[in-house]
């Protein structure tokens, strides 16, 4: 059955050379709505989960444009709020050959880092979620986000709902407003019972060095005694077009790894990472197994990157018939 | 000196999801004419060869602007009837990486599988021709269009013209209106003097298992008396982007086989066996050699590959080197 | 305050003809989403009240899309079945200066077409509604259609929901299936408070003719006496660019017309008389007077022709901004 | 019943600036085939007339693309020669408000131009044509054309083929060689049976100054004793969208005259006189009277500027619906 | 021969929805390079002077982009500054029938905005000029942009170089940070020897009332001594598409008022006034007199609104063409 | 410090058949702006460089916008002259798969080809400059090219700046007018210092047949004596999608190889090779050392390949970057 699920964060516009242009070679930009935790509820949503959005957008054609977006793709916007000031915008350069893909931010400002952090009701959006998600882009684009981020997991510990966490750290957002990272984030993560994180982010936020990954994930669960799973991927790119990924899921009882999905070709990369956690949690909110579980959090986000855009719209068929090795001719 | 062909079968309009997008992700469709008898009319024309389309259309403008696309080509459209109705369609959603393409019909009750089985005045389109070129789509499409497909290849017969046949089988057509597929097939095969079939398609047509290739051919020139060669190719699929095709011939004189072609950097599969179906006929219809005929075929499908829509549009030249392994920098 | 509208019709997709070309003129087609219940059904929601859709799409992924397109403008879908089969599409070829709009209908044999009558269950749908929105085009689509039709309004008077009817005559619909439109219509009529119709469609109902607009609807709140309200528009068509349409409301209590308003350099005439509709409701649900309702009904279905596609994406405030006059350039 | 007509002239690729944008504002360039011949051949071809075109066009991919738009046009091309050397382009610039249209040649040097006069075998191309159709372009291009229009025109009037001949003096043209415009254009028109020429033209062919049009008329009818019909059209134009057309037909037995037809919001303006030299080609190889001859071109010319590109892609239907003033609503 | 002028302010990016879209209907939007001083040193540079453009940009791909489509139109960038920050943007809905057209600014915070007042060295780029032009956009944008207005037209006047200043009031803007607009504009107004402004500008300037316009603007000769020149524009809507201009240019010696243009199919009204602005400075600075000069300048301004985007591209040769009433017929 | 660069030679106008589709398929071209010496004068600009390009353009609204688009890319345009004639063209068919690019070349006649070769004033021009670089191409096109190129050489000889030449021999070229090549070649090359030349190039100069590439290059040395440094390629091309490039730089004193760089997925070959001299240029005007020269320039022509169009338009820390081998994920 249906989980309700709760994504918490910024709506953002993301405009992109087309074709393989540098930016702004043409004078067009192909135009999507992104951000991590909008993907992720996109994502379950198609999965056929009950995806409710919470945040704050402009209360402009901008902000109303991203919410008719989202609601396209079956994620409720009714727990979001509009507020003067401008959406978050980034401009995408796509890579080609061996050119990397270049990202321009220009967020600061937008209406969301300028909301007061208890602009969100929490007591009115929580009941009856199964889940809340967030990721750590949210407090570290500034002061207000930081305790926007911390307020939401704690409302939602409180309030019984599992809390997770895509780590997502972005160094420049929190260096721009000198902010206290590990501190923030190792606060959110004492509240939640799902991460995406790997041994970079954990040494960061434990202030430690570890010598594997496995050994991190160990120190992770001792630190952080709510959390019961954490999922990661590992990414190859011998060229900007030609990538695969692999992936773990560790809980407390058990390790399970993905084969190594190849993927020639790809057509777009930004929001893989976020098919990927949005898989794992159709895993472990549905109880399936382990191996299920991060086979099709894998598959999924092995799948994204044959989408254009930030959103993955694949269905539950489509991530199992990826996991199954289903022959790749024209389905008629 | 070129030869007088006559295709028939049903124009398909193609509505194709633009770049690698999910089927209406984007507002606009690209639109192309198709389906398994014009592709291989249109590559046949292209050969130098005087082709002439049989059917019939919608007398709207979407039947026109088909027929259009078809004489463009250099196809003949005179004896293509006109009548009240609709086009056939498919909706064609483009894979990537490990994503299939995937296509949606929307070809029930079109004016072609509406039409009475005797439209079409085959005496006066047969006489004169060199080869009348029919799949196995028409008569999978329902009562009119068996009917039709057994006249026509009847026709031919009375009038010693070859009849060339490409099995093409769609279980899902036959099933939706019940049809004898297997008895069909076998008595249009029964007229035929080339056939573009596999063991799958004589084992189902003769109902018999076999173990290799080989054997099935061999049984299938023991049951049809008129056949003189069968052509197949072989395709692998590493991802969607990246296949391989290789083909043979077997007449009752000899076996040829090509080499395989790679085929990196796919643009657009459909209309490849179509292709080598025209590749193989150039062959058989100007008396090539086997070896000729059956690398022809090859080299034509795979440069298919290459183009975007249903149609192939190669000189005999392009793929001449193509066949000949030509350098592949840019021709200036 | 917001009311509850459901609106029961076909979705279509119209794949349109770019710029000025003539269909298929160039290989590509703009596709939106329409249909005359949709489009007042995008109309209400953008005018701020809860909408809700009732109708049976393809359950493909062209049916998907469609349904993508009503939530992303707000009108929910929750109500709206999915069931083997095709979607109506229409194919529009714009026109210019004195070549008309040309529409190709492939409508025909549609998922909606073909649903049981009985398919949608309104016990469940209609509890709280403010209204029930229905055209004249679902009974002419066939025998299941206009079973249907007559199924949903007297299941709406019987629950005491107001029922708002669309005459939207189309011979050639009714005549297909040799359909008695008089009578059918004339059923429903007897269960609308509130009808968009003229003395054409009046005259054909009850078999009689009229002097003028005026007897006609005196007629009509004759014969039918559950009707309240009457509204109708009158367009002129100086050239295919250049149009103007002024309206009038007609109720037990009095009269009211609107100014003319001038349109030229008319962007898409499709979906004007559906604005018109929408805004004549929003002012008879929220019980605004007569010149205001028939004003804000002709304001809103002029600045649709400014507007791509068959919806209609005006807020209340620009629709009283034009009823007002307001200044024509840039707003900043 | 359709008549056998022979277009003779060259061929262009017409590359336009998309939008109303300047030349090369952005990169990309709509591209489409045109020439005074060629739009008069599509029209008649699409009034239902046999049309064969006669010319010479580079043997590259251009030449090939340009024929077989001609083809899918319903114009026969098996007697254009192919050729060493260039296609003739010309840049479009379309205006807009108040700033013309601008075109930017770059035809010189063509293969078509560089053709031998004595290239094409006229007397295995005009036996049982109806008409043979040039225009003043021809022999403005060089020696070579000017011989060889002159020859073809002999020919035709040898072989008793009635000539048609549209005057499109383009003085640059001449100059550019040197030419003798007026006395070659003299030799042209007294093989002709039909003309459209205005007075500026006869006044420079016969070296006289005219009072008015009706005055050259009548000493052109003196001058050239095979000449039967005369027409030609009246422009105004109070913006670059928004203009009118009148016309004259002009016989030895009579003179008719069409209403004025208002073209607001002109989409494409080139070709409207080639249209209405089809339009009124159409009523003379039909034998109609004289007024509906006239109103039939004028209604062409003045469809023709709804129409992108060059051709005229009408109907008999359409035409004689804008003759009639057929209501501008929605044809469904 | 041609002057050298300088032209100071904000570098912007236009983002418009294609056709006649809402903002965000589809997912494209095209981008170009605008800003009030940029558009008068395009046109300025258009009409064959030497001009240099002083700003502050994004040193980013955005203000990369920006720089070089000024280069691109003449327009010397070699007296811009890079800085961190982000580009100031606009998007636009163009607007259509009569829906107004409507700007959503997203300019707050930009590197421009952010710049120290003493950013850039006018005692490095003034020596030599003609001409300063300057805007009341940028002291509108907050304290750094007054400061940097005001200290931009002292240097001019103590250089020696004739201010030229341009009103574009935005209330909006100055609100946004409690700024003394009538003071400031005050300041730099008495720096000026033309001025663009019209009898609501002056009136907030000098805290009076006017009865008419000519009353206003001998008040400003009065209060402003350096005031050589003023021209304003007067503009009518009938329809956003359908509007027209005329305009007026006084000096201490006479005025002189130009033909009213009628502007049927207006493609980009943006840009207009700027346009008009650069066609004075041409007269003026030519030394032309004030006839030709207030007619060139309306000219100029009329044909703007036929080019997309913000910049005018007319030459000299165009705008006298426009002036003359030139025959409006394709241009070949 | 930058240095001054003097670029000489024709630009092109490119027209591109857009996406993989064959020329003309669909009836759009995609244009940008080339030449070889312009590509490279581009790149130089791009990486810090004050260029200047030496050239004859037509004077029509074509050469103006090739100018512009020079400009944009920070190239300066006043040493180039406009003439009356005609911009060369280049049409290209972008293959695929294993379908080569196909390049349909309409150069013939233009103004630059016809310029005279005393055009250019090179005592006004060569003053100051670095560099004076110049391709093969300029004398292959024509007697009035192969004086001028000599002209050029032999001036920036005689004024001592260094001349850097490449290759690029066109057959075809030399053809067309039966220019002597090899002799026209050997006298540009005696005054290069350095020159994009391979063996076979060598050879067919110096007359002579050589066993390697090493040996050709000494015989160069030997015959050339003002060369200092010569600078080759070697590309490999497994499918017209997935190539890779090498290169070595061989001095008087030393030679220096490249890694290998693999190009799958490539997006544009055209000007690969001009980045390559560029990349050359800049190592060697900088004054780097062998090995950071050849690895720069294999880096510059490598990354090439994934731009659309002529132009490279990397940055020296993009090059040095991809030297580097970085990580090839997003940059954020």
């Amino acid at each position: 059955m249906a989980a309700r699920i709760v994504c918490f964060g910024e709506l953002l516009l993301r405009l992109t050379a087309p074709g393989a242009e540098r930016l702004l070679q043409s004078w067009s930009l192909d135009v999507c709505v992104g951000g991590a935790e909008a993907n992720v509820g996109v994502s379950l949503a198609a999965f056929g989960h009950v995806v409710r959005f919470a945040s704050v957008v402009a209360d402009n054609p901008l902000g109303a444009a991203a919410l008719g977006e989202l609601r396209r793709h079956g994620v409720h916007t009714d727990t979001v709020l509009s507020a003067p000031g401008r959406m978050g915008l980034y401009f995408l350069e796509p890579g080609a050959v061996r050119r990397p893909s270049r990202i321009t931010y220009d967020r600061a400002g937008s209406a969301f880092a300028a909301a007061a952090p208890e602009s969100l009701d929490w007591s009115g959006i929580l009941p009856g979620a199964a889940l809340l998600h967030i990721s750590g882009v949210t407090p570290a684009i500034g002061a207000n986000g930081a305790a926007a981020a911390v307020r939401a997991v704690k409302a939602a510990a409180a309030a019984g709902v599992p809390v997770s966490f895509d780590g997502n750290y972005r160094a420049l957002l929190w260096e721009a407003w000198d902010g206290d990272g590990p501190a923030i984030l190792k606060e959110i993560l004492s509240c939640a019972t799902y991460a995406f994180i790997n041994e970079r982010d954990i040494a960061l936020i434990l202030k430690s060095r570890f010598e594997d990954r496995q050994s991190a994930f160990e120190a992770a669960f001792e630190a952080f005694p709510r959390l019961q799973a954490i999922a990661a991927t590992t990414r190859q790119q011998s060229s900007v077009d030609d990538q695969s990924i692999a992936g773990e899921l560790v809980t407390r009882a058990g390790r399970w790894t993905s084969p190594v999905h190849e993927l020639p070709g790809v057509i777009d990369r930004i929001g893989g990472g976020d098919a990927f956690a949005a898989g794992a949690l159709h895993g472990l909110i549905e109880g399936r197994d382990g191996q299920y579980t991060i086979d099709f959090a894998v598959a999924a986000g092995a799948l994204k990157h044959s989408i254009p855009g930030d959103f993955g719209r694949m269905t539950v068929a489509e991530v199992e018939a990826a996991m199954a090795g289903e022959n790749l001719d024209v389905k008629r």
